[in-house]
């Protein structure tokens, strides 16, 4: 029996296409050459910036390759706090943000800065009111992500970078989780640096990107040999920013095509869950929602002994934020969200991919359905003795 | 005819057993989930951590992952100083580091810290004498490259960080141009730091390390997941890591055959270009030289015309320091070490790796001589006109 991939939220698989990508550019030469190797790397990288950046309907030059969503989170907020200071030394974040951006903004405090932590409702979404009455003419930046990847909420971006921008701070936006998936526009958004990872879209882990608005001051976080511009310095790893670019090409094209198929696969999901489970809940907004997200909790069971068991049966399930996997505490977004410790404890993160069938989720369902069965029993034993 | 590369300085050539561990690689899980694929996926992931530290004879647990050699110089010069700050806040390195050491020096210097910049003499050797009397009770940290991938001269790290240790500073080495081509053992060398890059030693781009001995307080450049024991966090690269790690491997075991066949054929190109050609300088050290490395400077040329006269004709050749290609200012390499601008004008830098054959040499010599010919002539008739 093939294994079920129900744990797309760190990584996606990668696609032919961009496996292809990596193979033929593990060849090339080093951009940086003036000889014709080096000229030919060089096309074959702008080639890849020109393809991402139109995803997000960006300008090739506002888009900085970076080696991984982690480094484009922390250099977005480092970079544009140090880049900024005359305003002042104010950053305001939300309290659902990826750990890339709520620890660099805890390492920016430690150095003096200033940093709020707005909160969010029950459904995951920051409220533009507490934004607004957060604001001071210090504030430099705001950061507050596109889609949390784990409760599958979409903010509305629009909305806070409008109330940002009337106080004149600048607005970050880590669309990790979005970018490929939903559609990401930084002129319609407004926004004026975002973050997105080319493994959350099909593509390879190793090659990232940070979009920074043109004129924009942003210091860099690594210096060195001058690459992408100055902004970043290090020799680009280019098998994997090409098979980004083949992955940014392919989303942009079956962005729509590809929502639609994998919301009707988690729909059929949600629904099979839902009516074959006792206790369960779904947590996050339905209504702004990222189409291949699920997260549910079941009540009398552990995240933990779920995901084990699960595995154990052929399916792979995200427990809690996936870079948090090793504690087990409950995930910082469902607190934030007002889950209770009980609540939060039997949290399941189930993401699909391109390839997840229906068949696929029929046959999860009923392991889940067994497993859970199973964990519920034997709590029930160890309660009673 | 095919191209003869003597470009390998900032990147070697990828090898057949390193290509395929890539591709093999692309579709393991991420090592931080907690099911069997991302427990497959750590195993990978820690075998290479293996391979790496093997060929640097450290402790695994003393090896971090980072993207490319300028993040491991960036992180350590950075994080060094900001965990270890109540020590003081002085820093010395050398005037021929790589940017990504001294550009980060600078940016240090900016937020406060003491830079003193050690000189070179005309080989390219730190004299011990000079760090000795550079070193304060408030120096934290001194970073000197183990060998300079341009001029090719290896230090005498070994004396340097006892001199440093005598005053209880740290010590940090830019190992990126030397490891895989001349035997690094953190611990016969002492050194507290050391970093390395995969793209240097026939891996991929886009994996790196650096070394921390263990019990070293060092800060984070990168936060967030909690990757790499928390102190790098991102979604590793398994693909590009898994390849260093072969390459590691087979560098380990190859390096003395290596050594020995790159030097005949590095020495074969040395004798017939100072036979066949006029007006030529060898530059850096012979005696503790860098195995593949050839750095020669030709009267009445310049280094750009070269280069791109090289290329038309098939010979990819080197241009100053590799990650400075597009400025045509003389390296800074060879102004520290006492060479005139009008004497570092035709610098060329030579280097050869696995697979350049002693028929390649003789046909780039022959190219080199007719190139340098041509622009001799034209250069005369110019400076007549």
């Amino acid at each position: 029996m093939t294994r079920i991939n129900l744990d797309c939220t760190a990584s996606t698989p990668i696609l032919p296409q961009v496996r292809e990508a990596i193979v033929a550019a593990l060849d090339e030469g080093n951009p940086s050459s003036i000889h014709a190797a080096g000229r030919q790397a060089k096309q074959r990288l702008e080639r890849a910036r020109q393809q991402v950046a139109a995803l997000i309907n960006a300008a090739p030059e506002e888009l900085h390759f970076t080696s991984c969503g982690t480094e484009a989170n922390n250099w977005a907020l480092k970079g544009l706090l140090a880049g900024n200071k005359r305003k002042g030394n104010h950053l305001i974040l939300s309290a659902i943000e990826h750990p890339s951006v709520s620890l660099a903004a805890r390492r920016l405090g430690l150095e003096g800065a200033e940093v709020t932590t707005l909160p969010v409702d029950r459904e995951g979404f920051v409220r533009p009111a507490d934004l607004k009455a957060a604001l001071t003419p210090e504030t430099v930046l705001v950061s507050i992500m596109l889609a949390n990847g784990e409760v599958g909420t979409v903010e509305p971006i629009q909305e806070l970078v409008a109330v940002a921008h009337e106080h004149e701070a600048l607005f970050h936006t880590d669309a990790i989780a979005a970018a490929g998936h939903v559609p990401v526009d930084v002129k319609a958004l407004g926004v004026d640096a975002l973050s997105l990872a080319a493994n959350q879209f099909y593509g390879p882990p190793g090659a990232a990107a940070l979009f920074v608005r043109e004129g924009l001051r942003i210091l860099p976080l690594l210096e060195g040999g001058g690459q992408e511009g100055g902004n970043r310095s290090g020799t680009e790893a280019l098998p994997a920013i090409v098979a980004m670019g083949v992955a940014a090409e392919i989303a942009t094209r079956e962005l729509p095509e590809r929502a639609k198929r994998l919301t009707a696969v988690r729909d059929r999901l949600r629904t099979a869950l839902t009516a074959q489970l006792e206790g369960i809940r779904i947590n996050g907004s339905w209504a702004s929602r990222l189409p291949h997200n699920l997260h549910v909790c079941l009540d009398g069971v552990s995240s933990e002994s779920l995901v084990l068991g699960l595995d154990a049966e052929g399916v792979a399930a995200g427990l809690g934020s996936a870079c948090n996997s090793k504690s087990m505490r409950p995930s910082h977004v469902l607190k934030a969200m007002g889950l209770t410790d009980e609540e939060a404890k039997g949290a399941l993160v189930l993401t699909i991919a391109e390839g997840t069938t229906p068949d696929d989720v029929d046959r999860a369902v009923e392991i889940i359905e067994r497993v859970a069965k199973r964990l519920r029993s034997v709590t029930a034993l160890t309660s009673r003795a």
